[in-house]
């Protein structure tokens, strides 16, 4: 079972300027930003009190996010809860036949080890499981 | 500037299933529920952790999140971002120019304050203040 809402993820077109734009409008702070070549996007999070927003832009029209915005433009992308165990969460919703994206955990952003439900579950929202042992 | 996320916001074709669904497979917890005619929704809050999701069904078709869903399709609505005053937020965000969708605070669900910013000043998000003493 979830433990938090770890993070929400947002699709933006350019990252420098969404960065600055959370943190005027809402105080966010910056907290980490990586550039993932395999998972075609530069991502950031960012902390607003005990939470936390994961910014990401794709690297190119034909990646994940860059798909997403072509079709939806930018916004929210996906919702990621935080658990201890991915592996167990797959397995429990695996044996109440949910959809799943990944039937498997894999390496995600920022070294953390996650896994997506589909859309179809969830009544159109691409949630995550991550497993995050820093919060 | 904001001290937290409050809650993010999802709107689903149908609230009982929703709220079974985000039992089931996250194991949230229902919190709140208001059928609130006048914005055209009846809305539950759940509790994740110390996290909080609020889903939105609409009552007709012609509502805001009725038009959103014919649009887009279920999913993700909005961000809320929980602050101490409302009506100094705005103040703040007006100063720097950015578009506002409530220029002073109103009633929102569940007897809280809250005001809506315009997607246009965070690149596709819809966002949300709301002041809860409650949290």
């Amino acid at each position: 079972m979830a433990l938090n809402v770890h993070h929400l993820g947002i699709a933006v077109d350019d990252l420098d300027t969404a960065l600055l734009v959370y943190s005027d409008l809402f105080g966010a702070t910056p907290e980490h930003r990586d550039r993932v070549e395999d998972q075609g996007v530069e991502a950031a999070s960012l902390r607003v009190g005990e939470s936390r927003i994961e910014l990401l832009e794709p690297l190119a029209p034909d990646t994940p996010v860059g798909r997403f915005i072509a079709k939806r433009g930018p916004g929210m992308h996906h919702v990621a809860f935080q658990v201890a165990d991915v592996a167990v969460e797959l397995e429990r919703l695996k044996a109440h036949g949910v959809q799943l994206i990944d039937e498997v955990p894999r390496p995600g952003l920022f070294g953390l080890q996650v896994a997506f439900v589909h859309p179809e579950a969830t009544g159109g929202v691409l949630a995550e499981f991550v497993a995050d042992d820093r919060t």
